[in-house]
This record gives C-alpha cells, sequence and structure tokens, in this order.
C-alpha cells in the first residue's frame, strides 16, 4: 500500500510519490526567535516529527530542513520586525534576543523528544542568497524595484492563490497599508528599504535593507533541498499569505512546478476552547507545559488528533492522555517482569501481526495518529488479556507483545526513553532507606543486634554509613 | 584593590581599567565545527568561563561574544576548507556537518558548565558585512585585488608583529606556500577566489569567493562589540597569525588604536607530555572525558593551572582533582547536616573573611585560578577543623563556612549544580530496596512476621507493592 495524503495544494488526496525513490526532502517553517515557544509550536513539530519518524520507520530517508528566521518577519499591525520590537522589550542587542529565544527554542525542542533537522539554517546566514535570488526575479520580470524597495509583481504569476484558494478581490484585504509605490496591491516586498538607525539591514544593489520574510524560507529551502522538494509543511496560519508567496517566487525564478509535490498544513491549537494570545491570557509556553506533563503526554495528547485538525488543550484532554500513557506503560512493566518466569515455549499471537498492520494503514492514510493510537491501545488490551488469561506464560508471546508495543509508540516518537519500571523506581531512596532505619532501630529495641548489625553492615557496602549518636542514627555517604 | 592583567600585548601586567566603566566587552574565538570538540576546547572555554563568572562576582558586567566558524578555516596543509573536508569525510552537505558539530559542541558547552555567550554568531551570517569590510579596506590602500582574490597588504600596517613580536624573516617561513599573486609573502587572504563547483561560495565584487578566515572574527567583533574592545581571549596557537592579521585588519579600517587593549591567551593542553593529536593516537574529545570525569572534576583540574601555562591531562592529576573535589563537598554536606543540631549563637569565623580576601586578591592577579583554589583548601580545612574541634556548633560559624566555600567555588563556576548530600543519594533506590526485602526474608524465616509485615505496609504506603510468590517476592509500583 503507497501512502496517499492530503495535499493543500488541490485540496485531495494523493498517493506519496517522492521525486527521488527512498528519499523525502522536506521543508518546515520554523519559528521567528523573538519570544518563548508555545503549544502551538509544539503541535506543529510534533506532528512532522511523528510523520518522519514513520516515514523512516517505512523504509524512507528523510532529509528535513526547517529554517531559524532571526530578520525581516514583521509585525502586520505595526510594520515592525519582530526581532527588533523583542529587543527594544527587553534591552537587549537585536542578536542578543535572537540567541536567547534561538537556545530556549533548541531546548524546547529537545525537551519534547523532537528530532533535530538535518540542517537549521537562519535567515541571516542567506542575505547574500536572497539578493542573487531577487535580481534573477527581477531579470525575469517577476519584480520590480521602487525607491530602494523590490516587490513581487503578482500579476506575472498567473497561478498566483493556487494553493489557498484566494481570489483577487479576497487578496487586497490581506494587505493592512495599502502601498502606494505597489503597482498592484497584491504584489508583496523582497527587499525592504531600512530607515537609517534600523537595526537590523545589509548593503544590497537597492541601498540598505532588509529581505522580506517570504523570500527566506524560499531561498532557504532551495539551497539546501533543490528547486523541487516533496514535502512542505507548517502551520495552516501560513497558507496565506507565506506559502502563497513562496510558491509564486519558487516556480517564477525556477520556472518547474511543482516547488513543493506536496504541501501538508496542521490545524490550530486552542486553549479551553479559545484562541491562543498573550491578550487574553492564556498563553502558554512549551516550557511552562512541560512543567505539568511530561514530554510523552504532551505527545500523546498532541497525536490523539489528526494533525490537520483543530486541537483543544484542556484539562480533561491532558488527563485522559496521562491515563492512555499510564496504560501502554503498566502492559510493558507487566511484560517485562513477567519474562523471567515464563516458559520457553509458544508462538507470537495472531493479535500482534494484525494490529501492526493496522497500524500502518493508519499512518499510511494521511497519517492518521488517532487511528494509529488506537491500534497501540487494541494491542495494549490484547497483551493485558493475555497476561490475565493464563497463569502460564510463553516467553515468546510476552517478549513480542512488549517489542510490538514499544515498537510502534516510538515509531511516532512516543516512549522514546521509556525504560521498564523495575530499573526505575518511583519511590526515592530517601523513603525506603528511612524504612530500613526504622526496622533498624525496632530490631535493636528487641536487641535483636546480628540483624540490626547486618543492616548496618549491607548499607555500609554500598556507600551508606551510619553513626549512631544519642540524637538517634546518622546517615553519611561514602563516595 | 584593580585587577591586573597579563597582555599579550606588550608581554606585561597591566591594570584592568574597560573603556566603559563597568563594562566589559569581549570576545573569544569559537571552534571551527568540523569535528567532535576537544579537551583543547574544553581547556580555553573553561578558563574564560572562569574569567568571566569572576568579573561578574566583582560587579563587572561583561558582554561576551565567541563565534562559531562554518565557513572559510582552511587547513594550512592542505589549502582545503575544514567544513568541506568534514562533509566529504562524512558524506554529509557541508551545513549539515556544521549543523552536527555545531550543535554536539553546544551540548559540551553546557555539560561543561560553560556559560552560554551573549552572542554565538556564525561566520556565514556576515558574508556580506565582511564584503562591506574588505571594500573598506581597499578603499583605504590596505588591499589589493589579484584574480578574484583580494589580500591585506601587511606593509601598509607598520604595527604588523606588535603582539606577536614576529619578525618579518620569520613571517615568511609562515607561509607555507608562497603565492605569486601576493605583493609580499607576508600578505594574507581576505577573500578568496572559490573554484567552480566549490560547495561554500557567494557572489562578490571579486567574483564568487569566501572569506578568509582572519576576516571574520575581526567582523564578527567589531560588528556586535564595537571598533575597540576590553578582551579579546583565544588558545595562544592563535597569536600568530590569526590574533595578529585580526589587529592589522581591524586597526587598519578604523584607524582606531589599540582594537582590543587586552589580548589574553590560553596555554596548551597536553595528554601524558605529548600534544594531543589524531596522528599520534591520544586524541581526546569533551564528550569522551565526560564519560570518565564528572564536569565539576574537569573544571577543578583545568582551574588547577594558570590559564597561560602548559596542563598536562594525565591520570594522576584528574585523581587528584577528583580527591580535592570530594573534600570540599564532603566539608559543605557536613557543614550543611550539623546546621539542624546547632545551638543560636556564635559569630564568623574570622579566617572565612581572610580566605575570602586572599581568594579575589589571587583572582584579581591575572585569574591565578591555582591561588584562588588554594584559599578554598584552606577554608575547606579551617572549617574542618571547626567541625572537630568541638561537638557543640553555632549555626552562624557553620553557615558562614558551608556559604563562603560554595560562594567562592562558584565564583569561579565550581559547584554549580551542588545540593547537599542529604538530598543527593549516591546509592540508588533498588541497592537499598534489596536489603530491606532480604531483612524481611530473614524476619519471615524467624517467623516475626509482625515486624516482617510492618515492612510490607510502609513499602507500600510510599507506592511499592511486595506480593509474595513461591519464587520469592515480587516487587510492583504503584503510580
Amino acid at each position: 500500500m503507497p501512502i496517499r495524503v492530503f495535499n493543500t495544494l488541490g485540496r485531495r488526496y494523493e498517493p506519496f510519490e517522492p521525486i527521488q525513490p527512498g528519499l523525502v526532502k522536506m521543508y518546515v517553517c520554523g519559528p521567528t526567535v523573538q519570544d518563548v515557544a508555545h503549544l502551538g509550536h509544539a503541535r506543529t513539530y510534533i506532528a512532522f516529527d511523528a510523520i518522519i519518524r514513520f516515514l523512516e520507520y517505512r523504509g524512507y530517508r528523510v532529509f528535513y530542513v526547517r529554517n531559524i528566521t532571526d530578520v525581516g518577519h514583521l509585525r502586520e499591525e505595526t510594520g515592525e520586525d519582530r526581532i527588533i520590537e523583542g529587543a527594544g522589550r527587553e534591552k537587549l542587542q537585536p542578536m542578543e534576543l535572537v540567541d536567547k529565544y534561538m537556545f530556549a527554542f533548541f531546548k524546547d525542542m529537545e525537551a519534547l523528544g523532537i528530532r533535530r533537522p538535518n540542517i537549521q539554517p537562519r535567515a541571516s546566514m542567506h542575505i547574500l542568497d536572497m539578493i542573487e535570488f531577487i535580481k534573477g526575479l527581477i531579470e525575469k520580470g517577476h519584480a520590480y524595484v521602487v525607491d530602494g524597495n523590490v516587490y513581487f509583481d503578482v500579476s506575472t504569476f498567473p497561478d498566483y492563490g493556487k494553493l489557498s484558494g484566494v481570489k483577487y478581490e479576497e487578496l487586497i484585504k490581506h494587505r493592512i497599508e495599502p502601498d502606494p509605490r505597489k503597482r498592484n496591491p497584491a504584489d508583496f516586498a523582497l527587499w525592504k528599504k531600512a530607515e537609517k538607525g534600523y537595526l537590523l539591514k545589509w548593503n544590497s544593489p537597492w541601498g540598505e535593507g532588509f529581505p522580506g520574510w517570504h523570500i527566506e524560507c524560499c531561498v532557504m529551502a532551495i539551497k539546501y533541498l533543490g528547486e523541487q522538494i516533496d514535502i512542505h509543511g507548517g502551520g495552516q496560519d501560513l497558507i496565506l499569505p507565506h506559502h502563497e508567496n513562496e510558491i509564486a517566487q519558487a516556480e517564477a525564478y525556477t520556472g518547474k512546478k511543482p516547488f513543493a509535490r506536496y504541501w501538508l498544513h496542521t490545524g490550530y491549537l486552542t486553549i479551553n476552547g479559545e484562541k491562543m494570545s498573550k491578550s487574553l491570557g492564556n498563553f502558554i509556553s512549551i516550557r511552562d507545559a512541560l512543567k505539568k506533563y511530561e514530554a510523552d503526554v504532551l505527545r500523546l495528547f498532541i497525536l490523539s488528533a489528526h494533525y490537520r485538525s483543530q486541537i483543544d488543550y484542556n484539562e480533561q484532554s491532558l488527563s485522559q492522555a496521562e491515563e492512555n500513557l499510564r496504560r501502554i506503560r503498566d502492559t510493558l512493566n507487566q511484560l517485562y517482569e513477567l519474562v523471567d518466569e515464563a516458559e520457553e515455549r509458544g508462538e507470537v499471537p495472531g493479535e500482534i501481526g494484525e494490529a501492526r498492520k493496522a497500524f500502518i494503514r493508519a499512518m499510511e492514510d494521511d497519517f492518521n495518529t488517532p487511528g494509529a493510537l488506537a491500534e497501540i491501545y487494541r494491542l495494549t488490551r490484547s497483551a493485558n488479556s493475555y497476561i490475565q488469561s493464563s497463569s502460564k506464560h510463553s516467553k515468546t508471546a510476552l517478549k513480542a507483545y512488549y517489542g510490538a508495543i514499544l515498537e510502534l509508540s516510538q515509531s511516532i516518537g512516543l516512549l522514546q526513553n521509556y525504560k521498564p519500571a523495575k530499573m526505575k523506581y518511583p519511590a526515592d531512596a530517601a523513603k525506603v532507606l528511612n524504612i530500613l532505619l526504622e526496622i533498624r532501630e525496632e530490631l535493636r529495641k528487641r536487641r535483636l543486634y546480628e540483624l540490626s548489625d547486618s543492616i548496618r553492615d549491607k548499607l555500609s557496602e554500598i556507600g551508606i554509613i551510619i553513626e549512631d549518636t544519642n540524637k538517634g542514627p546518622r546517615v553519611k555517604f561514602r563516595k
């Protein structure tokens, strides 16, 4: 069965066939690093991480590029560069702010178990590439210069709107501030002239300025993945104008269509039914969410919805994810523990192969993670029935259940760091030690010195020294 | 007392006076990210980390820039770009190799407890800035173009050699391959022409090419710190030609002297008395060293030599560092434990203030970390005497010792994550639990069921369930 994906370009399901068999060239728009990353970022990057892991599980090699926007992303409301705005807010140099939040983002991604992309290019590394690209667009007649600014001429690209389905009349609405220098209100800036004293600017054939946001991703994707790529992804808020503009730039420049074969977009994440925003006071950073829930819970929650669906973050959904995760882990722990005592016989239960097939079928169907998770739950229930049905278990069956549940979970990035609980105690050593010391006191009271001394000796062997003082035992540790 | 530093520029001690009172602008040359970082990197960056932390402890604000070289650093022997060479070796794209080892470097620095600089600029982010800078040098008559290459004309900068003390005749020796295009064998490349198919190249007024390594640090330092900076640091192997060339470029361009007020250089790190090198088979990566020794041990070892001295990595020195660290920690643990039982009286022992003063004096004397560590050891011995001298301790004295030892250690980055051992058990819960279960079995054998049952009940209270089977007790955990 080939994989089929829902392509935003064309709004239909299509069989997934990469340009070069076996290799998937994939680009996902990364964050503008002006502030801490939030749950919306987590949703998008976890969804694509699961897709990438599954593609690799299915035998593809994935070459994955996700950029860092550290210049040129203007706020629509004010026209201000988000990095310069953040730098002003925090009284930092622009690139100091960038480093602060870029490293915070790297940390968040690592904490969420999201694989590091093959390349994470920064927009500021590619100013010259962008200038060359813009020069090419001007030469080909797709862009024009006005007073130190360069605009893309949308009228030269008849395909404009093919991704979003936007109509010309609607387009005008998206331009908040009609710019009298534009030939056409739908045109967009490739290069913007910088005012005197502007903090992030470079010399160019058109004077000092900085690149537009849309040209960045286009240039970085082409530089590292080639003129035609397989998957281009991002949040659905990027469809218009960001991705529409990327297509226009890339296809006008290269003359090759399509720029990206498959456009995949993640749905919105809401908080208790409302849009997340700082002004509503319901903004949740990844860092804060991770204080409350472990990474596997957040991932299970996010994958419990299809990547294109809207998903709501609320206590009930997260508790449900916690509970589902606990059940999977409990089953794994039990399977692991029973292996030692199990018998050397038996065969792999038929349910396992069926569940694996159904899991793969679900993921092959536009990466249907809720369907795939249902198969993991089904397999877990089947394993529990097997555990309860018999007191004599087969090593083969136990290991097959254990291996399959872990394999499928990890193929979408869940339970990456799972270790059987036998090796991972929920109680801390201090509590167990206190019980041991209470027992020792009790033995001493009963004058069972042989036993109480044996406790002291055994503890000493593992580096814990007990000294008896008139205030009771004092604990010391030997290195 | 003002701080005095040994300035490589002039080879003498000088009082440390930053350009802007209270603010230290500091640049240290970062790694070329073509491979894993080794102990030589650890030595340099730990030494400067301790200097920065101490400057902050003394009340300065430090603005610290350390670059990432991801282009233009050629291997002297072969003339090949180290990144392209590494990419060929590992069959990766150049920027894929860069990301691989840049993130590995970030991880190493974090694991060593080295503070993240305010900005970590990448050379590839500044190609345009370098082109502008080179254009300026040509305009001012300090550089000339030959066949797509741009060279710095050393004859126009009479101060050349002032950092290293190198003489013209010696200079010629440092140019392995006399380049017939150079006016003078001592001239060095600012911009190099790229061959067709070369992987890391950019368009420039002189054709396609890439920047020389020396121009990178110069441009990044000036961009983020200004035309004159306070401290410029690096390994002593960088004095000639890298730092000599930086001075020539910067001072020729800005006309301001000095480019950096204080040039600080770290000495070499040898392995068992030999130079570390891959060909000698004694190359030790930071990652591997951290498998053997914890970060505090490596730091204590490195700070046990003056930053300018040569230091030898060998088992004996590292064992010594381990032992010294253990003593400090043991004393801290003991002080911490005794506080609870101590009396609410007493005063701060005089030794503490003296040790703090002597510590600061040592650090103010060109960051004499061995002298500073000696004061920490002296304070530790003094605390131990106090602990042993009396059975009735004063809370004030215990807390003062504890606080001072930790404060001084942390002022140079040691014991950043120290927690009193009472809260941090060296033994794991599993081992303690095993002892408890052995005792329980023993009690059951002796038919002391009341005691053995009390163990089960107490364990159950902390979430550990003991089930007795005919194969012995089985442990389960309740969430």
